[in-house]
This record gives C-alpha cells, sequence and structure tokens, in this order.
C-alpha cells in the first residue's frame, strides 16, 4: 500500500512554532558551547563571530536537519552538530555577502551587519574562521563515527562550495546584478545559492540517520523544492511585506534591480508558482512511505510564511 | 644508543633544490586535477582560484608535508591530497589578506593579486571557495581510511581557525598595525599566522604515516622553530633582498611600520637568531633516533635562503 498525504495528520502550524523555536533553543545552546568564548583572544575576531550567529536568525538549516534527522528516527545528540555546522556555514556566507564588495549591506535583521559593527578585515576573518568551524566542528563531533564524519564534511562541502553549491550561487548572482537575467538564470542563482544549503540540511539528517538510497533521493527532491519554495515566498515578502515584518527595508531588491520571482512573473503567477512547488515537496515525501507530518507541515508553513 | 645529527648524512643543497622541485612537479599535477577547470562553470571564480593557486608559490607547506610523511615511511600516495589541501588554505588566506581591507597589496611574486586581477568579490569568493575545497579534498581522499581523514580535517582546521591558528595570527598582525610591538607579540602573530599551517603540515605528514606520541611530538617541535626560522629570514631578506630575488618590493615591510625582527632587535642579532632556532630545529630532530637527512637539509635550506 502506498502511503499518501492524507494518510497521516498533518503537524499544526502551532506545532511547527514549537518545533523551530525548540531547534532554536537546543541550536542556540550548542553553538555557545561550540564558539569560542568573547573573552578568548583574538576577542575581536570571536566577538565578531558571535555577533553574526547571534543575531536572531530562524534557524532553518537546523531545524531542517533536525527534523529530517528525527523523521528517520536519529536522535538530537547525532544531529546537532551538523546543525550548528551548517548554521556556521550559513553565517559565514552571510557576513561575506554583506561585505561593501559584495552585495553591500549595513543592516540584516535589523542589526548592523558585521562590518558595520566591527570592520571590513575582521567581518572578512570572522567569517573565514566560521567556515573553518563548521568542518571542525563534524571532525570533532564524538556522537558519529568516523565514516558519517567524513561522509558530512563531503556533503557540507559540496553544498557549500563550487561547482555546484553557494558559492557558484554567489557568483552567478554577482554575474546577474545590473541586468535583465532570464527565469532560467534566476532558478539556476537560487537552486545553488540558498538551494544547495537547504537540500544539504534535509540531507545531512537523512545520512546521520542512515536512510536508505531511495529516501535519501526523495528528501533530496523535498530540500530542493523547500528551498526553491522558500525563495519564491522570500521575493514575494520583499514586495509584500512591511520592514516591520522583515527586519530590513522591502523593496531593496527592486532598487537595486535584483532579479526576483515578481519582477519577472508579477505577483500573482509567482504565488501560483509557489503553490505548484509546494505540492511538488508534498509529493517528494509521499514516497518515503512513513508519517512525516511535521515535514509536510514544514512546507506548509514556509508556502503561508509572513516573514 | 641515542641518535644525533653526525650519526647520519645531512642531504646537500643540490639534492633539497631537486627534492623541491619533485614536491612542486607532483603537487601542481594534483591541484591541477583538484580544481575545477577554467571552463567549468562558474568559471570567473575558478580561473581566480586557478590565477592564486598557479602563480609560482614555492609548495612549502606541501613540501615539509611530503618531507615528515616519507621520513616515517608513509608513500606519497597517501600524502599528496592532503599536501594540496593545505596548500588550498594557504592560498586562500594569501588571497584574503591582500585585500584592500586587510594588507591591501597589488603585487605578489611578481603579479597582480587576485583581487586586482579580478575583481574584490570574485577574490572573497575565490578564498572561500578554496577553503572549502581544502577540507572536500580531505574528506574525499580514497587513499587515506575513514579514521585518518577526520584526524586531518581536524589538523587542518585548528591550524587554520582560531583560537589557536592562522587566522588568530591574522588578527593578532592586523591589530598591530601600525603600532609598536614587543618581541614576545611579535613571536605570538607569527608563531599563529605562519607557523600554525608550518606545524601542520609536518604533523600531518607525520599522521599519516602513524607516527608514534613522541615522534609526532618532536616534529611539531621541530616544525615550530622551522616556521620561526623561515620567518626571521623572510624578515631578513625584506630588508637585505633585491627586488628582482623576492619578486616583489624589498622594504615594504618598514614602510608599512610592520614589526619585523631586524626592527625590533636589529640585522645581526636577527641572524643570531636565526641560528638558535635552527639549532633548536636540529635538536628536534635529533629525537627522531632515526635519519632525517632531508628535514635536517630543509632546516639548514631555509637557514640560508636568499629568497
Amino acid at each position: 500500500m502506498r502511503a499518501s498525504s492524507e494518510a497521516f495528520p498533518r503537524a499544526s502550524e502551532q506545532e511547527v512554532r514549537d518545533f523551530f523555536r525548540e531547534c532554536r533553543e537546543l541550536t542556540d545552546a550548542r553553538l555557545d558551547v561550540l564558539v569560542p568564548a568573547e573573552t578568548i583572544e583574538p576577542s575581536l575576531v570571536h566577538k565578531a563571530m558571535r555577533w553574526s550567529l547571534f543575531a536572531g536568525g530562524k534557524r532553518l538549516r537546523p531545524a531542517l536537519l533536525l527534523a529530517a534527522g528525527r523523521a528517520f528516527g536519529a536522535h538530537d545528540t547525532a544531529l546537532l552538530g551538523t546543525a550548528c555546522a551548517l548554521e556556521m556555514i550559513h553565517t559565514y556566507s552571510l557576513i561575506h555577502d554583506d561585505l561593501p564588495a559584495m552585495d553591500d549591506d549595513e543592516l540584516r535583521r535589523g542589526r548592523p551587519t558585521c562590518h558595520i559593527r566591527f570592520d571590513e578585515a575582521t567581518a572578512i576573518l570572522a567569517g573565514d574562521a566560521l567556515q573553518t568551524l563548521a568542518f571542525q566542528t563534524i571532525a570533532e563531533d564524538e556522537a558519529l563515527d568516523a565514516s558519517l564524519r567524513v561522509a558530512l564534511v563531503r556533503e557540507l562541502a559540496r553544498a557549500a562550495g563550487t561547482p555546484r553549491g553557494m558559492i557558484a550561487g554567489q557568483a552567478y548572482d554577482l554575474a546577474a546584478e545590473s541586468r535583465d537575467v532570464t527565469g532560467t538564470e534566476l532558478e539556476r542563482i537560487h537552486h545553488h545559492k540558498t538551494g544547495a544549503l537547504l537540500r544539504a540540511a534535509v540531507r545531512a539528517g537523512a545520512i546521520i540517520a542512515r536512510a536508505s538510497r531511495e529516501e535519501l533521493d526523495a528528501i533530496t527532491v523535498y530540500g530542493a523544492r523547500l528551498g526553491l519554495l522558500f525563495q519564491i515566498t522570500d521575493d514575494l515578502l520583499d514586495v509584500t511585506a512591511t520592514a516591520e515584518d522583515l527586519g530590513k527595508t522591502p523593496g531593496k531588491d527592486e532598487r537595486a534591480r535584483k532579479a526576483t520571482y515578481p519582477a519577472l512573473y508579477g505577483v500573482e503567477a509567482s504565488r501560483e508558482r509557489a503553490r505548484t512547488v509546494h505540492g511538488e515537496a508534498l509529493a517528494a515525501l509521499e514516497r518515503l512511505e512513513r508519517p512525516v507530518p511535521l515535514l509536510q507541515a514544514i512546507a506548509d508553513f514556509i508556502l503561508e510564511r509572513r516573514a
């Protein structure tokens, strides 16, 4: 008998919110242990790492890793180190992305960006050090055996680097600035820039839980659709939300002539595209043939998100 | 019976030169396979990575790793991947160090630096991607079992990051700019900024060769003294060498008010310090109780180097 999304009850929006809060608390507590204290030299670099790491992020990637890992039966103990490593990679990319030579952003989540709060040199080093610490964290994670640590370093490195990871996406994004891009180019940017780490998040959870090849394939598709969904709703929020909701200036993308879904297709067609992609994410989950109410509800949550 | 430096013949200067050339060829050939081709997208980032990686570097770190690994009986097959990973870490640090917000250098080894040849954003990404690729290279090195790969990711991450690695040294160096530093502070900068990776080079070779705890301790002291020796002679060359020898402008350190050994102690006392440190490096090797003619000759070579 084939499982379907109707066969299992979906988690409620409140349960998703509670889950995200729990993940944030678990992740923040572990990150606080993993990242050197501000009192430890070189303290300026550690202050800068912590400034950006504890800036009120949603911890979406750790949450996806924990949700996927739990769905396949792994314990939090085995998942949390890699969840923190992913968040370090994500945060390092934000710090470098905000630099004057890149996106030149002065505010993120309503606070000065790392190079504004400190200085450019410190921001470059803090980003570099967070990337290093991400791989160190996995290599030193005693909850995982050596072969899993190797598989996870490989997974995160491929998702973070070139030619198919996050840095490739940053390069495509930079190349697309101040010129018109096609829908295909836009999807290529997002598939790499934000998609790669979101896919790696659910894949890493499944890898730690020793999911089967078929399960890993299905969760990869789920992660890919979720990543695209996240980006479309992000673009829509930039057009429709208020500054208070976002913690940043809305409409910024349009002024920077950044390629976005609403700019390319209009708001209504973008909303329609979001619903289609959401359906594809749920269809991938059905292939798992086990109840994954939380993963389903997370897709719903991202479709409906208001910030 | 205790081995002494007199008990074994030392390699000649020509043998050291031949060894360095061999290492350069081996490393360059493997790096060419490991780093995505310039034709692969995002091609600008791959061009920038290769521009800096194949800029005529001496491959000192790979050579030290190979020399130490061979001394303890490892084969090149097992050593070369990690040697390349180390060179990627070193190169990423040079790219970021040359950025306008850091040392603001336009020339390195007689060629435009990465951000001059390309642009700042591309240089930031190329550095980031080289760091990622370093850890990926170790994680995917099929010549090593999983536990060795984990040990090496850990070793390189600790040597590259904070609080005790290369990035800490960069931070100390930045903090020391345009003010007078003491000899203790100067040693702290070098111990981290260049010393950490040089120590990691010989340690990684020994780790791959499964050297004993005592051997690892002795080779760590050798690496530490060699790193300091390298820095003192580097500072001396900046004062005494010609531009043609160096491929960069001599006297640059003094004009930038960079802390150096000659500036702190004078040329003669710095030369004396170099000889003392050289002796300490050789004394550490004697504890190994096995012939290490190449490691001895490398110390001699760095003491006498003219470029």
